[in-house]
């Protein structure tokens, strides 16, 4: 984390670290630099409309913002900056991430927010989609997020070989 | 509405204003001074953090907040004023309002939002609401909210009177 | 609780208490007098009419209720006074309080019920509004509000602090 | 009408009327003298309560009620009687009826509400409902009960007939 | 269970027994006879077909049915009796008793089944439905239910002098 | 319709017919002779599980149900009968097939439905379905079933290039 | 599993075997050689496309697919094949279910997948649907369909019997 | 569009032109060249396949996706391409768009899909987040979304004038 950071990590709240962490590991793992820090749309207002109005400035190129329940946060974010908005919907309420979805994803006309699936794999998605973006001015990183593809693809092969192992001795 | 006044009334849309005037009016029945505008947390995030920020001041004494879909206003308003925020969802997407109401009513601890019902009857409910919260430091008000409710029931005899005949009519 | 209570907390049931408490801690946090009992929309019906009728008279100036299920204490407690009535619907039924929600937020156009987030996060929520609302004729509880919400973001910025350095414990 | 009626519908506004005259209707088939009125659990608290109380006395033996949205109407009613209550849950908001079902159906332990499906399917079934838990103690109207049933079926035959001939039209 | 049983409760599946003994214990303490089994819309349709059509003249008078997922099994009763048919949603799928409420609740016109509210609360309702019902004839039976409602109420009483107690314990 | 009928439609209510006349209309495109009638699972109990018993030995070899609201037709069916059961959900109640989808496709362990989408794409898939079963033993059939897959996508190439032209008009 | 295989099972993940365990067990019990592997729409879709496309060359009558999330595997693979696609929705996500139902059932017309219930009693009727289809074709195995259903009455009667004696034991 | 088009528009139907114009429309008020066509996930699946496949080498730099119901298209799309994939679901089914949200946006670590809103509101957006993601390596392109976002706050305040005037026209 010591070049300049690319992309960044917001969560309304600590509680969202096991989730949001995800993201920044994927980041990671594309080579990508990253920070990560917390901001409430409700609880600290000047603070997160701060953080998404000198974001370009700053030199960041992406924003990943997880948030649950009413979930502004990423709204809030997208609201003040040009730079494209990635959230994840977080299952943090007795409504199981629906809340925090249709709270993300439903915006007006005028400010997108690209949202992906709620929790974990949301997360990680939003770490990849980071990685798609940017790789349109990066070749290198295109050429990762290829081998990247082709990993997933080797790791079902894998997986199915086990799978049917496993059959072999459940069912003889 | 020439007296300075009380409440304020946003809008997150001018499409919302069929909705939202149903609270005006109601104010307005009430004697109640207020002043309606429209100002989006997403298209407009500068003008609704000011006019949160300076409503306590200018001498409003409650808000009123209407929105449709990820219904974030009432939320990004709360975060910046200690006045009591009122919401109404409005369905004005494809899931009936469904996604408003959760994303209006579903706010994390430390910010509370008032939720009313979806619609024409949330707005309405949101000026008596208002009514009702003024007249802790106002009798003469709080004598209208009293005739209010008794006129309420006074109209539902009547109603009763009219579906007796009509079933008279119907059935013989 | 020596001095006389300006709020009433109604639980329409016992299991309801953990989530309530939560309301009336933090009335207490703002230096509110408050009391808190049980009655049933049901199962004592006229208990809690009892209770709505008298409110205002014994000097209460708002009520908070919370009620699981098919969640009808709070519109019948608002049907009988003219006090701000406040709701937090509890998460107490297999449909994980989705049923509480509606049932308690979805009031017919004349009597208002202030909706809270389902659960814990609005118990709390139920007794900042309530601060807020008695801060309109209080200015002595308004700067206690307005000190809440600083202590809100301050907050913010420690746990960012601590997510921030997690992180560059975890992923160096 | 004339003959004392034995059925009270009960309906929390005006506007139900074009749905809950279905049940009127359909105790008029059975021959069930019953008679029917409006009355509101949050507009008219008294006039519901008095109603309820005083239903069995009156020489009621069911009642039957429609409401619609936080629809609380059918469960404070079975609150204040021990005769059986039979609940229509009314479309009469954006959520298309949901809340109103839940708000119905999903009492607690202790008081129960016999719910039927939203709408003129619901209404006419509390009708036929009534119909059966009168005939346990009047074999004639079993009788009709039996008849209405062996009609059905015929009916259905009809409608067979003219779904095939139908059919061999369209399709050749 | 030496009376000639008045009620007969049947389930879909013996797993939903720790639900529906709740009805069977409800009607044990109002001292109405009662038999329990078990029997499958689906799976045993002819078994289920028979109990429907001989309930009636088996002297049995009202049917208490529970049943999750795609929950025929009132339905299926419903159509082949004239006897009020009360049933019970269970939560047994992965979509918490929504699945089985739905499938209950929207009989269409013809077929009433009056529905509970899902899991054990609903079982106990139909208990006390049943008592009701049965207590249109019986006026010792009526007289116990009086007294039952009078106790809920006491209960409620009892709970809130607890609840008030713990108050003191935890807030001081 | 002289050939003997491999495919019976089997649907709820008359009013049914114009969805799945289109189950009918695409079992004729492919040359398959089937029979549609109308029976209830509610309002004709005998007739439905008649039919459904008889199916397999009057030589039908697989049955389409379509049934709306708490769709209980296809259950009753295949609980009945070996032949496999494809079932369409109907759109006719207030909660817009939701109920008919969840009643038909949350079958419990033993009984099968091969569930389709609610509403006229259903009952088309219902029919196309039906084809690739019978397909199975039937080569001629075989070839047509592939035949028309290479249609739907004859047929989308047709439609971008009307979509392109159009675009081409409206944006220039 | 060494006599050609007659239904492929595909999952879309590892994770989903314990579920998808389900389909291959019930196969075996009716005596009906199967496969099953892993491949997933997104992550491998070349390795699924293939698997589907040779499915009917390989001699596989018919595939059993199963997946959670945004379910897509049961609807890409049979855009690539005539063979029947019979489809369990996998409970994998924080929406229970829900998504993965939606996701597979809501197949536009042209395309069918018969869609089985969510999870593992899902998992077990793809299985016996996949029998009920192929006895189509086999008199034996219709035979053991047969059988099977009269077993699952049997069991229900001795079923019935247990819940009788432990509600005397229970009860007294 | 004689300028090679760096966004790829798809759409699963001819039906959803007229959402995904919108999309277009936008694309060309920011003066990105784009192409719009048709292919179906399930009806062209090979069409579908080498349009992702492809994508990349005729220079597309990123895709935007409409589809309805079981809306696998973005996803399948996104299987086969490194470039970003913007979604947008559409309400074409009785589930009102809820079908097609949850099929779009809860894709599977491995996978992202940027959804956007359900209908035209998120197909104006997938074209503004085209926009912002192309305008990271496009300062003039960044110039002209930033004088959008201006231009979006100022009609805010156009309309606010023109709903303050309304008020007094109607309130007086």
């Amino acid at each position: 984390m010591d070049k300049s950071p690319q992309v960044g990590i917001l969560m309304g709240s600590a509680n969202d670290y096991e989730i949001m962490v995800e993201a920044a590991r994927t980041l990671k793992e594309f080579g990508i630099p990253m920070e990560m820090t917390v901001s409430s749309a409700h609880r600290s207002p000047e603070r997160t409309s701060r953080y998404a109005r000198e974001a370009a400035s700053r030199g960041l190129r992406l924003l990943i913002v997880g948030a649950g329940a009413a979930a502004h946060l990423a709204g809030v974010v997208a609201a003040e900056t040009i730079l494209p908005v990635v959230a994840v919907p977080i299952d943090s309420s007795a409504l199981k991430g629906l809340d925090a979805l249709l709270s993300t994803v439903q915006m007006p006309a005028g400010i997108p927010v690209a949202t992906m699936a709620i929790g974990k794999a949301g997360a990680r998605n939003a770490g990849i989609l980071a990685a798609q973006i940017l790789a349109l001015g990066d070749p290198s990183l295109a050429d990762r997020v290829r081998r990247f593809k082709a990993d997933l693809s080797r790791e079902i092969e894998n997986k199915a070989i086990a799978v049917e192992e496993r059959l072999r001795h459940d069912l003889g």
